[in-house]
């Protein structure tokens, strides 16, 4: 199949390529290189099944050639900054939900008909229900990250209904791993990096947090390419969680760190942070996927692999700054 | 106090400003006359309480001056065309969804705490339960217009959960009345104006409709203007329905007309269309709210305005097509 992976450069968007290059399809990754990095595809270009095309989903006509002759999409493409959204509340509405409209009517405009999407827990808001099933109850959305996430969904399953397209909707938990950029675990190991002796947590450390491995993540969307919905949705998700502060106890027992360890206080990092997103997975388990990594190996091949890649603990300043996010 | 009206001068805006008068408010209405128009303000403009600001929520100067001082925001302002949404899928995107969030970064900017949102019954897609719960399973949406407003409800809810904004939403089914300007009963009016003798209904006539009457409305959300809640819903409709064919029924006794009438057939009038929206009004009647205008009150009201102001059944092009869609 000829399948295009925009974000592929990203994290979970290059395993994925990585993945579907082996399972032996062509693959276009798309991405404008705003947080997704070339290092990542570097096993990818090393065949030629795989073509990069550098630019914007805003930009249509790049969209729309990348897009043409494709049997699916996996648009993983997103702003995933939810902590600071506040500093810039239109980035959302254009990386995520105008950027998802273009992506979908270059697809309807070229028959491309399956499209596959990485949502996340966070449309939920704060759930009533623990673990939350796929159709829980209508959500207040706490974030507008969450907002335009959902607000994507909500695009899908229209254009799904007309008939345009086969959609799968994945909402992810946090996800951790090999080329992972973004949240709590690099934010502590680059403290730990700076300063063994000391470690600031946001929050009050009882945020429980699951988080699900990126190898365990592909395998849900592999399995989910050959489908043919017309809109579905499924929880990725492990069936446990962890504390902060657990967490933490993880990597500074990986790294051999015994730091005085600092909490900034309350039950949540940040306004808009959600304490706990835990997903019943039930749906996604029918289909025969597990996850086969614990929260504990997801974390522990996280700081492995950035101790590997110290460059992937420098970061520009605001994403320093949200680095404890999820 | 000092209340704006976004989309004051459309059907369902400029009855809640003469309202918002009558109570002693000063009003200002911002509207871009795309569908609104000035007669409907006739009666404002005769106190001197009502502003009128022409312009579009895309103009965030505009939005910003308007916005700075008031006391509270009805923003009701949208394009309604949800059958032809195809024909542009950007437009409720920018009139829905970025219109929105103008209107909430300018309440933000200048400390403007209270805004009442006027969203639809189509976000909960095809209902599994019916009636249909404010806190129903998470739906699929059928259409853009159903799309956008949910985007755009999502943002309202990350404004208040950012302790932004008090927000109500109001989840209206369709609504009739005086000024009433988008939907069938326009259609079988117009039709049966021209020939009496001939009436051509889309879908099979089964289709089941809730309507209620903008005066109802209207009183609902001058009802929880004072409210002060973070974020909450209701619904507003009425505890029965009737099929296509039953309002045609009426809508030709009114008229004295005997049309043979031709069916399009289906289950449903076009791609989109939803077959039965009717919603649980529990939680606004906890509020004292009763509606009280049956659904055949209301259509007959309708007709009557229609035939008194014949030129409120000319129309441009596309919205005399689409003027069977609700």
């Amino acid at each position: 199949m000829r399948v295009v992976v925009t974000g592929g450069a990203g994290f979970i968007g290059s395993n994925l390529v990585d993945a579907l290059l082996s399972d032996g399809h062509h693959v276009v990754v798309v991405d404008n290189f705003s947080t997704g990095v070339v290092d990542n595809l570097h096993r990818a270009t090393q065949t030629r099944r795989c073509q990069i095309v550098e630019g914007d989903l805003l930009d249509t006509t790049l969209v729309a050639d990348a897009v043409r002759g494709a049997d699916a999409v996996f648009h993983l493409a997103a702003n995933a900054d939810v902590r600071f959204g506040w500093n810039h509340p239109w980035r959302d509405l254009e990386q995520n939900v105008a950027a998802t409209i273009n992506v979908l009517e270059a697809a309807r405009a070229s028959d491309v008909r399956r499209v596959l999407f990485s949502s996340t827990g966070s449309v939920y808001g704060e759930a009533q229900v623990i673990p939350t099933l796929e159709d829980a109850a209508f959500p207040q959305q706490t974030s507008l990250y969450g907002a335009s996430k959902l607000a994507a969904e909500g695009y899908l399953g229209a254009y799904a209904e007309a008939g345009h397209l086969s959609v799968t909707v994945f909402r992810f938990v946090s996800v951790l791993g090999p080329r992972y950029s973004h949240g709590h675990v690099i934010d502590f190991v680059r403290q730990l990096a700076r300063d063994p002796a000391r470690l600031h947590i946001l929050g009050d450390g009882t945020q429980r947090k699951s988080y699900l491995d990126v190898d365990d993540c592909v395998a849900a969307m592999r399995l989910c390419l050959p489908r043919d919905p017309r809109f579905e949705v499924f929880n990725l998700g492990v069936d446990s969680y962890c504390t902060t502060t657990e967490s933490a106890t993880w990597i500074c027992e990986r790294m051999g760190a015994k730091p005085e360890v600092r909490f900034g206080g309350g039950d949540r990092g940040w306004i808009g942070d959600n304490p706990f997103i835990f997903l019943d997975t039930t749906r996604i388990r029918s289909l025969g996927w597990a996850h086969r990594r614990s929260i504990r190996e997801a974390v522990e091949r996280t700081v492995d692999d950035l101790l590997a890649h110290p460059a992937r603990l420098d970061a520009p300043a605001e994403d320093r700054a949200a680095a404890s996010e999820i």
